[in-house]
């Protein structure tokens, strides 16, 4: 698969948890095949940092290989800030495909809103960079990974070929291999389900309190087309994800309200 | 307007500035008249914190002045996490109305993906409770909000007085002081418009390169329905906003693919 450098696409590969996680290592295994690979990777686990960016303290970004096809570097900051990096600093130019995990864990569903896998994913979106998260439904760091292979290149191969339409990028979540023959691919929407909150509330030794985020994931969206619905029943999603969070079919409502207050 | 507190709507109040910053004082000083008041505000500034959450250290939770119709408390979390801890631990109840702000800053068009204001607007709305997030394109500390007090009260009336749809929450940017006489409010959609990232790389005394992130803000959308032209035209914009991020005008165009690898 070695082709001449210049011909080859450039693939910039990100994830939030960490340099070290398995499933980025299997994401830069499967992408190496199909062009010039550049990591920028979070030295720390980043998971829930949505779409933070760091403004307050400076990046710091590590080298750690660098060669004809293949390089890798470690940053301090988030997931959105290895794309920026990946892009202004190591690149100085746009790669042709942003891909991001293998994220240990579900990011269907409301997910989508608390992943860093994703956000890094939406970035480069902004920036007109075809774009897709991968997460595997398994929270587990050991988690075997064996059935994706196909499935991630596959879908890579396809956005390189075809590219994707400006604002919309993918993202794709691979079942456990526990439920292995996979059925294959759905094209979904995201399933309207949410986290319910429970804090787990705590004193420290010296009788302060403290409170431990924790939840339980419900779903009540009961449709077929969702990528929950997908997930549970042994396939790929795939569901396109846009970021202008206009809801448009509110607009109209809106202006029939008296919201400059004339009258009042 | 103090009347018996069963009677009185329960606003949460929140910002990403943290809990000293004048647009959050402003925003308490105009939600009272409307109200019972109950701030849960970070002992950090967390601007550019996106959709973050804190699952990895423990939160803590300070009280500052508790009566019938006012509380506040201070917390060590994400603007996400002040509204998680608001509902959960707090009230142990959904408030009527979850207000956040004053931003100093403008969250219009693409920084609403990167603000942690509209990130604790839209964790509100997940939980089916009308949210409305307010900021001021006036990135100072100390920015004149003389302007703001009958537009942002009209907006938070009406919904309290409507509600709002399902899923459904609103980003509302007001124009510097330096813009009044003010031409009202507009209902606006998110103007695709985007930062262009430079890094200011520099060198510590140790000669090791660290890199500050910085950059301008470009707008390409001419069309006179955004909110960026509502701002620069003297109009407060409203924008619905909406987490269900799902691109339904590219899921037809996906089915089409070769995404399950067959005949390849």
């Amino acid at each position: 698969m070695q082709t001449k450098n210049n011909t080859k696409p450039t693939i910039l590969v990100t994830n939030d948890d960490g340099y070290f996680a398995p499933g980025l290592r299997k994401l830069i295994e499967l992408m190496r095949p199909l062009g010039r690979v550049v990591v920028v990777a979070g030295e720390q686990s980043m998971s829930g940092m949505g779409h933070a960016i760091t403004i307050t303290t400076p990046l710091r970004l590590k080298t750690v290989t660098k060669s004809d096809d293949y390089e890798e570097y470690i940053c301090n900051g988030t997931p959105v800030d290895c794309v920026k990096l990946g892009e202004q600093v190591v690149l100085r130019a746009k790669p042709d495909l942003l891909v991001s995990g293998i994220n240990h864990g579900s990011n269907a569903s409301i997910n989508v809103i608390y992943s860093g896998t994703m956000a890094a994913v939406i970035e480069a979106c902004i920036d007109d960079i075809p774009a897709i998260g991968y997460s595997l439904a398994d929270w587990s760091h050991s988690a075997d990974m064996r059935h994706v292979d196909n499935y991630v290149q596959n879908i890579a191969r396809q956005v390189l070929e075809k590219g994707l339409p400006k604002g919309i990028c993918l993202n794709v979540n691979i079942p456990p291999a526990s439920t292995i023959p996979l059925r294959g691919i759905k094209i979904c929407r995201q399933s309207h389900a949410r986290w319910i909150e429970e804090f787990d509330s705590r004193q420290d030794p010296r009788g302060a309190e403290y409170h431990w985020l924790t939840g339980r994931f419900e779903n009540d969206d009961r449709g077929e087309d969702t990528d929950q619905w997908a997930l549970e029943n042994n396939y790929v999603s795939v569901v396109p994800v846009q970021y202008d969070l206009t809801a448009f079919k509110a607009m109209d409502m809106l202006k029939t309200w008296n919201l400059n207050g004339k009258g009042n």
